[in-house]
């Protein structure tokens, strides 16, 4: 998509001047991944903030010898420079034209302490400014482009869990471990490049500890099971939750997924744009703090979801900022009681003009197995 | 293990004596998991330099609710405070004590630009200084603990090759996405958590690239089969790679493959106690360059590895420092013929008094399948 990147940077370079910035030195490698298609391990890129015509060209690329080959591939429409260390030698290029790069912005969220003095040592005659989280300002609202990496993304994890269910992979007497393996096989059956995380499968008392790990324990009657996973496809992770039963549900277990599931409705219910991420996370919060159960419900409401599993915005009562169109996030309430059992269920959407678009489309139905 | 983490605190008080400093406020979590065997994903740890009698006592750990179960069980020996966020919490509490953390070290190589200024802003009447890479020095030297680990990261990789290999899973027609895979899964069933990083599988020209990534390239008869790969046990990283031949050898691979083997002899005879480390590298470089190849040794020739993959040392021309009883690196001559294939042989080793311990058990003979 290398016409997508052109747009990315242009809206980068906009958001400088907006700034007040000359340039920005690129050095988190997603965001250097969301403006060039670079994918290996050692890059920087130089954004120049000029908006003259042609201003595309100002703006360069540097990695090392090892990824000759693959950033011209991959970056074929910028100027690239092979050197090492690549953050420091395109601080040497802004030094060297210092009369454009006087307010050269960097990446202080990302950047470490020792690794901004190397960076200053490399950059005489320009001043260095803090500029944390512009890229990852302009990644939280997704384009056509990564909506469709997600989509496949969820649908590889929605395809691996009908089939684990459909050839009788959850079962009583299988661990936790072997569920995880045999959902993260079924992934990568369906196109994943891997596991967007590591995937959680928490049976009986286990599924009331949020983020449990998958053990040994065994699978028996009459547990919830919850399961915690996703996808990673061209770069781009899914994420899903959906707490099933093994058997028969308990009242209690029935009781508690409706609240659930009726806190996830009001949740993604509240995806509208213009709306303060606050008040989402308040709309499901609230259908749980009513059934008594608020202090339960230990973590977010959800984050966004793209490069990484875990980006802005950020669902939850500290968040900032407003849904826009766009934006992939997920909606994910849980309740979980400590030695009993737990419920979480979660999807991924984006926020859309009109009803946001479901993108995991496993049913929420209580599924009793 | 507890009291080995008692042990290595105890180092790290005896380093922060050395330099002079009050104590030390860790926040990257390898270093944390290191000294405390906590392996959540969020974390902080105060580790007062004084070595009076209960000393202990004035390490404080901080998580957040999330880990208040996990966290009793896997640090029961320390101060625990439940915040967040846990950096700025354990900033704070020097504060409180200011008298007793006059000079407190924090881990510039880690800590980013804006994080710092967190900790500077809870650190009111405390000196923040300057403390990159001291538990990373301590990590260097593995205990008997972390050799064990290693140990069983290293043969669960030799037996997943070994069934690979028996079963068939190497032969024409298959793809190199294929075979990474049932690498891996075989790796799983021999005990690893995961594999210890992506498993490269290269086949035919794609061997003469370095760091290749597995694709949909079929394996045919007559292809050199490079494959790197390790293990993860216990936070673990095994790393080793073989060269084989599908079929019958051409005499340029086996020539390769002698050279390089022999390269690879020549670096692990070099890995003795007290030898500078561009020693050991220059050791195994002089075979290759002996005979005319130096250029097509594109890379350094090993590097340490424990709960990293690649941690210090490093074995190259410009590495630091000396070989040490207890250190863990590999030994990883390569051979590069660009549109022909290459050829790297690789171990994972202790160094030893005596001579060097080697972990990667599985035979360094040309195994043509």
């Amino acid at each position: 998509m290398p016409e997508s990147h052109v747009a990315r940077r242009a809206a980068l370079r906009t958001l400088l001047r907006a700034e007040e910035l000359d340039a920005l030195l690129v050095t988190d490698l997603l965001n250097i991944r969301y403006l060039t298609g670079f994918t290996g391990s050692n890059a920087a890129l130089l954004v120049h903030a000029g908006d003259e015509p042609g201003a595309e060209r100002r703006t360069v690329f540097c990695t090392d010898g090892r990824y000759l080959t693959q950033s011209a591939e991959q970056v074929p429409d910028l100027e690239r420079v092979i050197d090492r260390p690549s953050d420091t030698a395109l601080a040497a290029r802004a030094s060297k034209h210092a009369g454009s790069y006087r307010r050269t912005g960097f990446e202080s969220h990302r950047v470490t302490v020792d690794g901004r003095d190397a960076l200053a040592e490399a950059a005489e005659g320009v001043h260095l400014v803090r500029a944390p989280g512009l890229v990852e300002r302009l990644r939280q609202v997704k384009d056509d482009g990564e909506v469709e990496a997600l989509r496949m993304a969820c649908a590889a994890a929605d395809r691996a869990l009908a089939d684990l269910v459909k050839h009788g992979g959850l079962r009583p007497g299988r661990t936790e471990r072997e569920v995880a393996r045999e959902l993260e096989n079924r992934m990568l059956d369906y196109g994943a490049a891997g596991p967007a995380f590591e995937t959680i499968v928490a049976a009986g008392a286990n599924s009331a500890v949020p983020h449990h790990r998958p053990t040994d324990t065994v699978l028996r009657t009459g547990d919830l099971v919850k399961i915690d996973f996703g996808a990673l496809v061209d770069g781009y992770h899914s994420d899903m939750t959906r707490t099933l039963v093994l058997g028969q549900p308990a009242e209690w277990q029935r009781e508690l997924y409706e609240l659930v599931a009726a806190a996830q409705a009001a949740g993604r219910a509240a995806l509208t744009v213009d709306r303060p991420v606050t008040e989402v996370d308040a709309a499901a919060r609230a259908v749980i703090e009513d059934a008594g159960y608020g202090e339960q419900f230990l973590h977010g409401l959800g984050h966004g979801v793209g490069l990484e599993i875990h980006e802005a915005p950020a669902l939850a009562k500290t968040g900032e900022g407003r849904l826009a169109a766009g934006m992939a996030v997920t909606v994910e309430p849980g309740v979980y009681l400590s030695g009993r059992g737990g419920v979480r269920i979660e999807d991924t959407l984006v926020v859309r003009e009109s009803a946001p678009e479901l993108l995991t489309l496993t049913t929420k139905q209580l599924v009793a197995i």
